[in-house]
């Protein structure tokens, strides 16, 4: 049992993780923190939280465990302002979708604390946001990565594994510039094309009453919050350009091959594409 | 009440097709004609169509629509292969997603019997393909787009269009370069880039172990069947050439405010794709 857990930031992930929490009763506390006083107070109202707090000094005082479930561009500034604040044993952990920068953040605004800073990141959410959308199955059966720095302490990242598997998530471990990697072509080139692509389209006044099920799913995406994506492409902004590089050679490749009515290699290509699409599957693992 | 119609193509669109035409009891016979026997068989088992046959000219003989439900590429040669067999006052359709090259092949294929002709496209699929896929509400509350030439004969657009509307689908009718525009916006661009995707994702291992909802829901279409989407491709290539163009300037757009780290015009390109994606909405018109 937590005595005391501070999840700063009340939407979608903080809102969720506040929920689960309190379903499986893991923590005879849980303050949140939120800049939103609408937020706060439904998440009052719901019982999910027990204490709201707007000064982070505050929502953090005595806590064990400490989730920052903000956009990643803002870890910096947070981590400045609650490390005065935490208790000398306080866990802090995130739920961000990039490693490296906010690994780096923590370094710099926790000192000789980083070793109790255990970077996470939920394989969860989607293209729903703030409060109204969390609910407490969010992480049920999703995977969590953590990624561990060579200093953190054991203690620390036990406590975060324990955390997620407690509410039901499978937790992996990587390391933050692989971690990086991999979801900039997973998660991040994904949704930056999925904004793209919902901006080229619109462009077009006649496009919604000719638009099927394909559009719809390939752009649902382009619906998630602008200030977290905002966040997370300037956050991982090397391994996500290789990623926009990747795929413009690869959509060269494609045009190509429809440019010069070459039937053979386009149809290759598409096949390739339906069997790795059909292997991959339609839940997540 | 059709006395005879003819189905060529026992795949996803015609097996729906003959089931929903059975279902409504809008025809005395339902013929269809496959390649694919076990297709066949399966149609005539389960009741969907009265007659099976491998000749197309057999398959015609007599019947008074006959709708082409084969990817597009074949359309030509199809149709060169039936014109002598139809009956003199058949009606014929098609369900392909592009229209100009459909329609082009149809005047050259029919010579004085084009304006019996009427090219049709259904906005009803998705990525599962074969007779074992169909099903009776394909068509249903499904958008369809007609395509009639200057010269189409007036009763044959109607007896399309009847058919359609009898099986609860919204007509309407655009001319075939203006559809050909505007599926390669909607439709063709999404699938060619759902194909790229995939294919520049699935070069990486890790990749299906650490994907979320967001690349499944954006590689769902890759599953689509390969010869279906070579034949678009080469069918609408300009078009769609012209697409992927506006798309990759997009990109670009987006590459540099996230190279260049200008975040107020990053958060304003994802924050416009937002609002545009929240207004589009989840279901098809």
């Amino acid at each position: 049992m937590i005595e005391r857990i501070a999840i700063i930031g009340m939407g979608l992930m903080g809102g969720s993780l506040a929920r689960a929490i309190r379903q499986a009763g893991l923590a005879r506390e849980i303050v949140g923190w939120g800049r939103n006083a609408s937020s706060l107070k439904a998440a009052i109202d719901a019982k999910v939280i027990d204490r709201a707090e707007t000064q982070v000094a505050r929502a953090v005082r005595d806590a064990e465990l400490v989730v920052l479930a903000i956009p990643v561009g803002a870890t910096a500034a947070m981590l400045s302002q609650l490390a005065p604040a935490l208790a000398v044993h306080a866990v802090v952990t995130d739920v961000g979708s990039v490693k490296t920068s906010v690994i780096a953040d923590a370094r710099a605004a926790l000192g000789a604390r980083f070793p109790q800073f255990v970077g996470g990141h939920p394989l969860a959410g989607g293209e729903a946001s703030g409060f109204a959308a969390s609910h407490a199955d969010l992480y049920r059966n999703s995977r969590v990565i953590l990624s561990p720095e060579p200093d953190t302490d054991p203690a620390a990242v036990t406590a975060v594994h324990q955390l997620w598997t407690a509410l039901g998530a499978q937790v992996a471990t990587l390391g933050a510039r692989e971690h990086d990697e991999i979801l900039a072509r997973t998660s991040h080139l994904p949704h930056v094309l999925a904004f793209a692509l919902m901006n080229m389209v619109a462009s077009d006044p006649r496009v919604p009453e000719f638009s099927g099920n394909g559009l719809r799913d390939m752009t649902r995406i382009a619906a998630s919050d602008a200030v977290m994506w905002r966040d997370i492409c300037l956050s991982n902004r090397n391994a996500i350009l290789a990623s926009v590089s990747a795929l413009r050679a690869t959509l060269d490749e494609v045009a190509r091959a429809i440019e010069s009515g070459d039937a053979d290699t386009l149809e290759k290509f598409l096949a390739r594409a339906r069997s790795a699409r059909r292997s991959f599957g339609d839940a997540a693992p």
